[in-house]
């Protein structure tokens, strides 16, 4: 059995269910230990079970190098999303069946955790500086998570120069996707007051609906941005609309909705806030945002070229070098250093009988080592 | 005590929530018997109580006049709207507070029903035919109320010339306004169907709600008339919106929306649904309308003319003949005769401590017998 493959099943063995402590992070110290790192792990919250502040653990794990080497870290989430039901097996009893190994977490991102530890074994202590930052709130609210390592790093003096985020960026076959960014999000909560009354008397009330309709004609029609070298065009979406007046007769009091804006760097958080505000306010309602993530981007340069160059040497081809999809603690991480995200297939990820194929595992750790190595190499000075 | 006054207290003192039965149906018949009336009493509907098709009971009831003498008919209801809480005072105990009656069915319309046989005291049976239509479904479904009734009378050969219905139509002060008319009303359920997504891969998605956006926009904007003579422009409201998804990553499958459509006789309850559901269509979704109540106009005339005058001669003004507000029996009475509706202050009907002031039941009884006696002095074949 491969040493990949062996971590893995540890790893998925160990529930952990967001927000996550404990187990999971006793299996992975005892993997980092033998290899030379020194593990700070350390537990934030104080809230009741359920709670955005539950209790979550974090892993910081350093192995350092020779005076003024880089720093080269990898960072992942040790938490997954609840099984759910109707799994072929036991979600937490890693199940291998023909080519697949099955488990929660077997994409996202136990068995790329497990694939980061064989890899250093292949990266010897003279290359440099080695990390890990490893959350157990990265599918939860966040709030305690990578935030509070970097806060962790901050003090200690350990930032690293370049990082590899391992989530499963991979979508038909390993290798074939990275990300070099990632969009930023924002949802924005918008409410329109008015006077309740009945349909046969409307001079009498204020039919708050038409000022929602109109507010949200306006902002469906708006063309963010028509995208940039690398990233799609933004995008905003209506997700919900409640007025909740189930009385044939009456002009209810207030309507509101809520929108879900996808953006890129031609944006930020607050410039698309303040713009939605306007609108809102224009027909007459409020607006309040809540701005999830920021958008980032590693501008394809040497760092890009390292980890699409190590892929290709273990899979045979490029990968696109992508900004789509969802956010992750890359928007945390984007503060500190130049980050790529990189990992496993993720067509099973939050899914029912999630899975990764074992060749993958392997395969997975080679490239991890090659950028690990190929980080640590990197003359910083000219850019990443 | 007021004759009207007394059998108000009757009527009031036997609950008849909607729908009504029993007691408050003994209470009006033991009235009308000693004027010489025929009454014939039936229920309908077999469902469940609480169920659109609970028992309901009607009356109608007939005085005679001369071989080939007109006939007029009283119609209104015995049922009332549930009392909710926080009375001053039992809405079933008739009660006096100064110049006050309270109690549910005060002015909707129990008042209304005593001033109506205290006003046939007054008439002679020479002077005609005089008959009640009474139902206790008025404020329900509205099912079996009223069009049994008028089932019953057509069976019988017993229909009417002219009908005055006696909902409260007056608004300040009694007498200020009597309906010639009313709007007619539909509401129409509107669906558009989409599929669901993650807000991060809109192009696997397809969002319903902008669809939906863009028809309501339409709807809201429509023009449907600037009114006639009579009537009021025709006015449409959006009266609900309905995603009800509470996921901020997720693009919803379905919206929903419900509008309101009060109209006037330039329309109909089909030509309104057919040009919105050609709307809704359109955009993508789909609409269904159901159909309340056509419009109904007795344009102003001679019978028009003789509840004007009636109510001129008591009151010392001369109301305001409107076609405001929203639906009543008359949506189905004008279909047998011309149908006029005059009745107490609106104020506080469907309220709490509704309430009637009492000089306006007599006021309101000698109305109701200038009406009657003039009725049925009319020549018809003039067009009334
Ligand atoms: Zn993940
Ligand atoms: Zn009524």
């Amino acid at each position: 059995m491969s040493k990949t493959l062996e971590l893995a099943k540890r790893l998925i063995a160990a529930p952990s269910v967001t927000p996550a402590t404990g187990a999971v992070f006793d299996e992975l110290e005892a993997m980092l230990i033998p290899l030379g790192f020194a593990v700070h792990r350390f537990r934030r919250g104080e809230g009741e079970e359920g709670s955005d502040e539950a209790p979550v653990e974090n892993l910081f794990a350093i192995r350092m190098g020779p005076e003024g080497s880089s720093h080269f870290a990898f960072a992942g989430h040790l938490d997954v999303v609840p099984p759910g039901e109707g799994w072929a097996s036991d979600p937490f009893e890693p199940t291998v069946r023909g080519e697949l190994l099955h488990g929660r977490g077997a994409v996202d991102m136990k068995s790329a955790i497990a694939a980061m530890v064989t890899a250093v074994e292949d990266v010897p202590r003279e290359a440099g500086t080695i990390s890990f930052i490893i959350t157990g709130d990265e599918e939860g609210p966040a709030l305690h998570g990578t935030r509070a390592l970097i806060d962790y790093m901050t003090a200690e003096g350990a930032i690293p120069d370049l990082c590899l985020v391992g989530e499963p960026t991979s979508f038909h076959r390993l290798g074939d996707m990275m990300k070099i960014g990632r969009r930023g999000s924002v949802n924005i909560w918008l409410t329109v007051e008015g006077t309740q009354g009945h349909v046969a008397y409307p001079h009498l009330a204020d039919n708050p609906i038409p000022k929602l309709v109109a507010m949200l004609a306006e902002l469906d029609a708006l063309m963010l941005d028509t995208g940039t070298d690398w990233f799609q065009p933004s995008n905003l979406e209506i997700t919900d609309i409640e007025v909740g007046n189930r009385a044939h007769n009456v002009i209810p009091a207030q309507a509101k909705a809520r929108i879900s804006i996808r953006f890129n760097d031609l944006h930020s958080g607050a410039s698309l806030s303040e713009r939605v505000v306007a609108i809102a306010e224009k027909h007459g309602g409020t607006a309040l945002p809540i701005i999830s993530g920021e958008p980032f981007l590693t501008e394809p340069g040497a760092f890009s070229a390292l980890v699409a160059g190590a892929i290709e040497a273990e899979t045979g081809s490029a990968p696109e070098q992508s900004t789509t999809g969802g956010t992750s603690d890359a928007r945390f991480l984007r503060a500190v250093c130049p980050v790529i995200e990189f990992g496993l297939c993720n067509a099973t990820m939050h899914k029912r009988d999630e899975a990764v194929a074992i060749p993958d595992l392997d395969a997975l750790a080679r490239i991890y080592a090659r950028v690990a190595k190929g980080a640590l190499a990197l003359d910083m000075k000219q850019g990443a």
